[in-house]
């Protein structure tokens, strides 16, 4: 259903990038209705200066440690599901590893069935 | 409203780095409308030969020195509000910066409203 | 028409990633009736365990050498089209570079015709 993509400055430790990872993962399936094992994830590194955040927008106080999640997913997910992976996935980032909830940054772009091959040159969504 | 990808090769200096990013955000505020402070972008430096682009498609004449600037933003935007955003992020990184009007690439993908969370766990857009 | 993202592992050769993007590029004029010289394509190259695909999931046995391609495109081509793509991709792949089918793991997101600006500040694909 979904590909992530998240985007943090370099220096973390390996497991805590895996957890952060595992962390969306997991809260596609308690509040999108994504399926088991769906996880498919690309975590970039970048240099200092390159993850840009503005401090003040909307009246949230950002730091450099902002992390940026974009989930590229099948349309048709409401609103309310929608709603409630932000706020699972800020508030779980928070409590395991400390991040700022100030500083989770989360983008969906919705996509046809028709539009995701998982392996095999085959296009698993569509059933016709 | 939107998150900007800005794609180049490795080696151009932090301050070239910066402005380019800064001359993206202040290129939607003159022309797309975009609130001030809405600057969220992530820059992705990459090894040479990992940039391509056709250097005749559509005879422009384009160098190694190409940069992919790709934004997700609210859909909405007029035909005229997109030509002015191009036109004036490729005239102002070339009188900044030096690039080659040639070499900027631009792609555009737009989202609705209830797609972004800036912080907070909270979709700020949604205002049901 | 398309920008074309390919994630994966750093540690391949120059050469195997060339021809991996050349490949994608190939199948988009075989089977996307993609424009010759449309060839817009950024590698990323990242960190053992950055790239996460699910070993499992779909029935699908995948390995570490796993290989996003995420294809930005016009909207308005066929579920038929796009099925031959991803087709072609895997199976180039598979035969040309050794990547195994199981590994290809294929994304199109669909824009419209005045969100690509190819160069010179000017939206080409805006006939009006």
């Amino acid at each position: 259903m979904p590909l992530a993509r998240i985007d943090l400055c370099a220096g973390k430790p390996d497991a805590y990038r895996r957890r952060l990872a595992d962390i969306v993962y997991e809260s596609m399936l308690d509040t999108l209705n994504a399926p088991r094992d769906d996880q498919f994830q690309v975590i970039a590194q970048h240099a200092p200066g390159d993850v840009i955040a503005n401090p003040t927008y909307l009246g949230i106080q950002r730091s450099s440690d902002v992390v940026f999640i974009q989930l590229f997913l099948l349309a048709g997910r409401s609103v309310a599901q929608k709603k409630a992976f932000y706020e699972t996935v800020a508030e779980t980032l928070h409590c395991e590893l400390g991040v700022r909830r100030e500083d989770v940054f989360i983008g969906l772009v919705e996509v046809t069935r028709e539009n995701w091959s998982f392996g095999n040159g085959l296009a698993q969504y569509v059933t016709e």
